[in-house]
């Protein structure tokens, strides 16, 4: 097992065992201890100084299910803290096989040229493709496959990371080679292209890998684990993570006009029932894996009207917060905007909030799609709109003069209203990444709690986000739960894994051990938990379907700070 | 003494007896004091509960040499911290002479209108005057004098801070009623035209006041503070503060084409030396107050090439900022910019740094003054350029692109380089609102130290600091000063106005208990001493003239915590 080193200065590649101390870490777990041992939290995450870590899930690239996931770590340029951006596609199963753990991307070359890193064709290296400025994730694709072969994973960023977009992201190919799986959050592509890096490929390995240390308990929780997935997973297969706009609708949190409501009377235009039926008019379908061995196959691929290929993995907050929160409600319009954002190499959430700040700002009107592609298209050029729009919601929202923006640490909220949703406002709130829910989202009914209850979010909040790391380290994707019945099986799968006994319990104690690693580099960077908030408007202006403000005590949230060992006194 | 209160809302306005609690609070520690006591630390600085406040030093409105300061205080909507904007003119003598000890204006107006607040004209009222929207600071004088007479003081928000531009300033007028003298840092203009208040006109006091109790004394150590003052002084009377360009370029330490080096072999074009000769040659005159009983005198009038009237108090910080810093080298460019900034309500440091930045990231050439003048004026209009500069260096660096951008917690750094002034660096780091020099200035030889020594900055710029704040809090110029020996006259001062003894020691307390409040402020904002640090460049890039590099070690920056008392632990 490696770790890649590329120093992006004299484009140096060095390749050495992972160091035993980072062994028992993966994901987010070694993206994040490699930040903290190397990375000054006060650097500039633009400059040479700063470092993007690519790693593997413990698991990924083995036969668990749902396993392809891969870690994205760098300081974040959108928010100033540490920062982990979690991918699917094939690119986590490629590395592994290839036996790497962790590839560092450090320093910065002198002269702006475009890289290409070549992984798992004999020696790592670097290969200068000037020709591929500018191009398009699909366009950056397709011509390295044809050079390539089809039978690579390639990471790419778009023009919009290459103009150093604060929402910019990592691309990552699916199994048919569309660039639609996105390391999406706090401008990983904008890290990659400071690095003067353009794409990766990554052969296609040999074999699978790695091989668990005891072969047959793995293959038997396997099994067992993933007969409960497709059991219970049913929804999210047929309808795809869309499913949740009929479901937060109807619990009043679907962001409509820059979070000023929660309810929408024309969700069944953007439904996970209305994608269903096109995909079924159309062509296209739901059900898809954005990687071999997903069982719950929540991704989907979205034809336009013409019955031709538009976009694929067409998700729940890209819907929610291209449509509603913009007053779209044409599922066309919205998967044109996922197609453009996927292509430019852009966090469809960010740029969806940071839209409706725009709108209310008066920069651009509610529900005014054709100005909406051109603002998101504007990102990649020079255009003044395009440099504001490009750097986030929270920049928007400071030069076009509007209070209500909806973020947290520099990172917009996600497809889910904190008033209807608390636990996942505590989640916004309180992660050490700004605004994310995939770092503990707390669906309606999760932990028995109905999501404007206010008393135990917190609690809720923090346990969700700590399993939440537990699936980040294995590679797992966070849709097997996570819940406290998830805990016992990845346990006992990485106990398999490693051949010796591991308890949910231990796991879970990893996982509190990273996010305290994480939070200790935001206090170094300057910001405490004292930031551990969301925007007043959530508190002053209730949501008018339902009457809720966000109402969980600000104490509560400025005392659940992952850097405190818990019973220590907080003073950050 | 009173405190009055605007609740904008609903123009409701209540004067009351300034309370107990407050009495011995003046200036920066009555505004910090009641910021603390009243402003949530996580507001939106220009929102409905933000405050601001105006109050003049404890000693302001006597005969005490160069006491006619006043503060404002707010949160700041450029660096998110607690706000001290410290002002001339003539405006703190009238309010303070009309028995105005605080003036806090609250709460925000639900229509778009612009208020006239009216004060020692019976009660205080608010008037509309829709007619002033967008005009300069030189018109809405010229006409809130025609209305009240020339023996007013006003106060008003010039285009840019209309539209709530974060580097807007409040202008006060001088004796000669032009708007010259600024509460320049932090976008306290902003702040007031977002509480739509657009000017406040105050009557000129029947006499004097306050009195000390004990005027004997008073009047005694006035004049032998005042004889001090004359004779050691003289350099500040003669060319300004201007007087500084060819010290601190001497020094090695004058901002240079976005503070890429500290020398400049130009400087005798824009030197304090070439402003006294040009108002030789043309009118105008240095050796002018800022407001009456002013003995430095610092403040100058600057003429044209046509020997007319151009702009008055152009300082050595909008020298070097716009001069220099922008590879400008002539001194009528210079005062031409510093009358738009002065005109349009802009603090000429922000506007300085950031124009440096936008010329650094390719958006303007050095040294093209049309250039520059036309993106001053962006600043007051809808136009692209203009948005993101009136939010400042940071935002600007953001949007353009730009690593190099001189500023601490969102606020740009002022006219010394800190690799050749480390001193000042330290203050920059440290002080509680960003980068600002005024908040403890240390001129290269203060403390015996030279600007390229690093050890012992950081406790010279510990003590200055404290004086300063001692200074804030009487309304007296920091020009007196601030040194060791200015405390038992200080001291002296304040016994003889209370009628009680205080020691120079009690008063350097009172100034530590001041800025452990603002630092608190700021910690409950989220906004740590971890933030305590000057942008990486200043340690990595030497400076060309001397090899200088920014070398106080991190550590003791992040110790120079405020809010912790000495001595106790900081985990902040």
């Amino acid at each position: 097992m490696s770790l890649i080193r590329i120093d992006m200065t004299d484009q140096r590649v060095t390749s050495t065992e992972l160091p035993e101390r980072y062994r028992r870490l993966g994901g987010r777990g070694l993206t994040a201890q490699l930040l903290a041992d190397e990375v000054n939290p006060r650097c500039y995450a633009l400059g040479r100084d700063n470092k993007l870590i690519f790693a593997p899930g413990l698991l990924t690239g083995t036969s668990a299910p749902c396993s392809g996931r891969t870690s994205l770590g760098a300081k974040s340029p959108l928010t100033g803290t540490i920062k982990e951006s979690n991918v699917g596609g094939i690119a986590g199963q490629y590395l592994a096989g290839q036996g790497i753990r962790a590839l560092v991307i450090e320093g910065a070359p002198r002269a702006a040229r475009q890289w290409l890193l070549i992984l798992g064709d004999g020696q790592p290296r670097l290969e200068i493709r000037d020709e591929l400025a500018g191009r398009g994730n699909y366009a950056t694709v397709e011509s390295l496959r044809a050079e390539f072969g089809a039978d690579c994973a390639v990471l790419s960023v778009g023009p919009t990371g290459e103009r150093r977009g604060a929402l910019a992201t990592v691309a990552v190919c699916d199994a048919e080679g569309r660039p639609t799986r996105h390391a999406g959050r706090g401008g990983m592509g904008a890290v990659m292209a400071s690095k003067g890096l353009k794409a990766i490929v990554v052969r296609r390995p040999a074999r699978r890998g790695p091989l668990p240390v005891d072969s047959a308990r793995f293959s038997r929780t396997v099994k067992d684990f993933a007969k409960g997935l497709v059991a219970g997973k049913k929804a999210l297969t047929s309808y795809g993570t869309a499913v949740l706009v009929n479901m937060v609708n109807e619990a009043g949190g679907l962001p409509t006009r820059n979070f000023s409501t929660g309810h929408n009377d024309q969700s069944d235009r953007f439904s996970g029932e209305k994608l269903l039926q096109l995909a079924r008019e159309r062509g296209g379908r739901t059900g898809h894996n954005c990687h071999p061995g997903c069982v719950i196959r929540c991704s989907n691929v979205f034809h336009g009207a013409d019955g031709s290929y538009l976009t694929a993995g067409l998700e729940y907050e890209t819907i929610a917060l291209f449509g509603p929160n913009c007053g779209v409600h044409d599922l066309d319009q919205i998967a044109r905007f996922d197609r453009l954002c996927d292509d430019l190499g852009i966090d469809t959430m960010e740029m969806g909030v940071a839209l409706g700040v725009a709108m209310e700002g008066g920069v651009l009107e509610f529900g005014d799609a054709d100005a909406m592609a051109a603002a998101i298209r504007a990102t990649a050029s020079d255009e003044p709109l395009g440099k504001i729009l490009r750097q986030g919601a929270t920049v928007t929202g400071r030069i076009f003069g509007v209070e209500r923006v909806p973020a947290v640490k520099g990172q917009s909220l996600s497809g889910y209203d904190p008033r209807a949703m608390k636990g996942t406002g505590v989640t916004y709130a309180t992660s050490t990444m700004g605004a994310d829910h995939t770092a503990g989202n707390c669906l309606p009914g999760r932990g028995g709690l109905m999501g404007h209850e206010a008393t135990g979010q917190t609690q809720l909040s923090r346990a969700t986000q700590e399993m939440s790391m537990a699936c980040d380290l294995l590679g797992v994707c966070v849709f097997v739960g996570p819940v406290a019945e998830t805990m016992p099986a990845l346990a006992e799968l990485l106990s398999a894994f490693w051949g010796e006994e591991v308890t949910g319990a231990q796991l879970l104690e990893q996982g509190k051990q990273v996010l305290r690693v994480e939070a200790e580099f935001n206090r170094q960077a300057g910001i405490s938990s004292r930031q551990n908030d969301l925007p007043a408007f959530f508190r002053s202006e209730p949501l008018p379907n339902n009457g809720q403000t966000f109402d969980v005590p600000v104490e509560e949230l400025n005392a659940l700070d992952f850097a405190v060992v818990s019973g220590a006194d907080t003073t950050g």
